[in-house]
């Protein structure tokens, strides 16, 4: 049971990020709950809503050209109806290489999985000397 | 119901966020799941359990002084016997002035709630340029 969850949950990652890589975000926004909430380091803030979110996917949609990526040490802790996956993202293109911590916390909702949560970040961000 | 949830872990995380403020990590500790996973953007990958945790807290006993912090805008996302929390958490002190983003995914197991996982970033980083 735990281990079917885990690979829904990862082929559902999988597709999304594979979709993202080359220019299409819907991947994720079909899989996103309404409610959904999103972290990541261009925002000044947290975005609350699948509109929100669309509007800000909406404006790199076509822009983001990934050439080959990684999914590292991915991990899926269960909790009931909810799935908290996480994982390392290694990517090369368009952004050059990014190395990302990614937080997906997917609810199970009418047999459905989808996500009401996400957190992108940089790995070890090196940072400009304040000034 | 939904209320009762969100004020109990708020008050959880303001708790250990204000031991934490004074050196000590071990409120965040206390309330950690034994399989805990873990992100913030000082280190090289994820950790996970506890007694990783610990060791990378052990590490900073002591040594961290917040004078002045602020939760901004935190959000509980109910999921069955878990819970999202998200928000920024703006802090001034030994390490200047820090604006984090936060997730801590707190699961209840046996009436206690437990955080399951936890992931910090840093709001907007200023990245050094790449050489």
């Amino acid at each position: 049971m735990e281990n079917d969850i885990t690979g829904v949950i990862l082929e559902l990652e999988r597709d999304a990020l594979k979709r993202w890589g080359s220019g299409d975000p819907d991947g994720f926004l079909e899989i996103s709950a309404t409610g959904v909430s999103y972290f990541d380091p261009m925002q000044a803030t947290r975005l609350d809503g699948l509109d929100r979110l669309s509007a800000l996917y909406d404006t790199i949609r076509g822009k983001i050209k990934i050439d080959s990526s990684e999914i590292v040490n991915p991990r899926v802790q269960i909790a009931g109806d909810a799935a908290v996956l996480t994982y390392q993202f290694i990517s090369r293109g368009s952004e050059g290489t990014m190395r990302w911590n990614s937080t997906a916390v997917y609810q199970r909702d009418a047999g459905r999985w989808r996500i009401i949560h996400s957190h992108w970040s940089f790995v070890q961000p090196v940072l400009a000397p304040k000034t």
